[in-house]
């Protein structure tokens, strides 16, 4: 596979500090023609599973042959592995802490590596930025078209990711909120496919918290300012949101914080 | 027009999710040698006055036939049109709210164009995410060469834009806080030359809430720290200033947001 | 020397505005192959000690004939000088207040002008943003070959920094927290190399506040969630960290900000 030379770059680093530019600074000097794309540096501090979240979104937008570096770490220095995944025709670079699970579950064909050939880390290693000295040399090596197999011996057993998945139980659909994004609508873990077959020909009745709203709406501006609808996302996720506001500032979602909280579908006919 | 292969990229997306990151690889598959550059993704949501403000300030610094993508699109999905201006050897992409509205009301022979060829989008539009399923792609083209007419017909009608403009009323000066920058300046509506023009060799008197400053500085530091000053920004407009501190923070501006408050300016000679 | 047709881009100017972008466009239009690398537009407003600590840790990750432009620059328009360095096969441009000092004091063979060849320049030069109007224009220039000699004459006598160094005194290692990281962590003017030669074969015991630290830790991971540690950083100086958690939001610390508190090193052996 020709590699695109693209290299994504996702991480709980914050934009504070230098530590973003010190990665791309390795990345630029082992692979100076490297086109390197933030998705994002301002995932929850160690929190995996929002990490796993927007990278499963994020990277099938890019050309194939693209390395995706992915470094939320809170083991780094202990022993999970470091490694690379190829799948789809993409590279993932990162700690075997589950954050790449979606996508190996997903796509059974992905070839996993765990990294332990130093000669393409830097030859300093620390034991507490392996985004530095070891992911970002791997990723630079990967987008210059170093072969997979080089860079260390295949496992089949990677870290898993346990993520709650939306169950129907009497005549209910329960999903969760998974996300807050930066909008303040809240992402649920419900799929548009798992959606329309539970509904049918049905409207929806959707309630988390004390409020409960009917119906779909199609997207955010066609209703009036404040009030809360629900829709399908452009992840293809049912979302729930406040036209021109903010859904995690809501009344009525008990109190603080939204996620994790139960959403719940019922069919109209169904619901009393 | 040579296209300059650079696409600058304003939003309100935040940089907490994957959004920008999503945008960006739409770009790259289409045209993999753009060079992107962010102007800003911290927009207040669905503010297209802010967001005119910004691109106004910044566009004109990059090299002619650059792409300017602009997204701050509260009513995406809905009837607004998806649109592209060419301007002083520019380009620009993004909803039909507005947003575009100063330039192309300073310069009168802009050609703007309804984007509905949808051979140049994504195949498949959402209704939420038309800065990923339309926008992104029509820039890409833009910026490998396609001409500008080829992406639709051209429109005489945009929607245009609501500004506080200054004026002059009883010897004073009346304008209004219309920014407030990450150093907590407040960039007023008053252009240098209407302020010259308006104090011909007179000192100024600025006012506003229980604050008032004599005479126009040349420089943020070339006073006192903590001190309140008025001087002439790198936009070109009065802003009022504190030297090493935040003039957003100040007391006497009456409480919370300065924003919108009145700035009057009057002459030393006239003021009692 | 060959430049590497990087330029990295530091300042206080956050990413609200277009301020940075407006930076880059003038960048570009200089030198239209410059890959621009953000370290960080978050330095705390004026605080030439963070954008030098910055700086100084992540510049030599860098390809040699990198340009390292750095605007923290509170006395923007007032006598300051405009400078650029070279130093160790790397440039940096920006003003003469002493966020270069550690390179320069670190490195004697440092070649320092000053910039005063105005057709380096944008033609016209604001008061209030030299960033755009001189150090951009001269990064780009220096980026695209522009030998150090052509910007201006040498000078012998830049602004040095007050930086808080580490002493010995009663069997003590006395040192201070001079940053804080996005991750909360407490980050000491102690370096490895002192460290270990005060310790010798001794434990540590670390103390900061009312806390009491025993031993330096290998990682962040190694130890029970909310556990204070300390240990070496990655850019080799003495940590305070809280495993998965921020140390700077610790109890024990005093009321409010822990940056400059102090932090004592004793060895196991003499602590009573």
């Amino acid at each position: 596979m020709n590699p695109s030379g693209i290299i994504t770059f996702l991480s709980d680093f914050g934009l504070e500090d230098g530590y973003v530019g010190i990665v791309k600074g390795v990345i630029l000097g082992i692979n100076p023609r490297a086109r390197i794309v933030d998705i994002t540096h301002q995932i929850p501090h160690g929190s995996i599973l929002d990490a796993a979240f927007v990278l499963q979104e994020a990277w099938h937008f890019f050309p194939e042959g693209t390395v995706h570096l992915a470094v939320v770490d809170p083991g780094v220095g202990t022993t999970r592995r470091p490694i690379a995944v190829q799948a789809e025709r993409h590279f993932f670079v990162g700690p075997d802490n589950g954050l790449f699970w979606p996508i190996i579950d997903r796509y059974p064909s992905s070839r996993i590596v765990h990294l332990n050939q130093e000669h393409y880390f830097r030859s300093e290693i620390s034991d507490t930025f392996h985004g530095r000295d070891i992911f970002a040399p791997v990723a630079a090596h990967l987008a210059t078209g170093v072969a997979l197999q080089l860079l260390g011996p295949p496992i089949k057993n990677p870290s898993s990711l346990s993520i709650p998945v939306p169950e129907i139980r009497d005549n209910l659909l329960l999903g969760a909120v998974i996300r807050i994004d930066h909008f303040g609508n809240l992402i649920t873990n419900i799929e548009k496919n798992t959606l329309e077959k539970f509904l049918g020909k049905d409207e929806a009745v959707i309630r988390i918290g004390d409020l409960h709203i009917t119906g779909i709406a199609r997207t955010y501006g066609e209703t009036t300012p404040g009030k809360v609808i629900a829709l399908m996302g452009s992840a293809g996720l049912l979302e729930i949101a406040v036209c021109l506001g903010r859904a995690g500032d809501l009344d009525g979602l008990g109190a603080g914080n939204p996620l994790g909280m139960a959403v719940t579908v019922s069919r109209m006919g169904d619901d009393s």
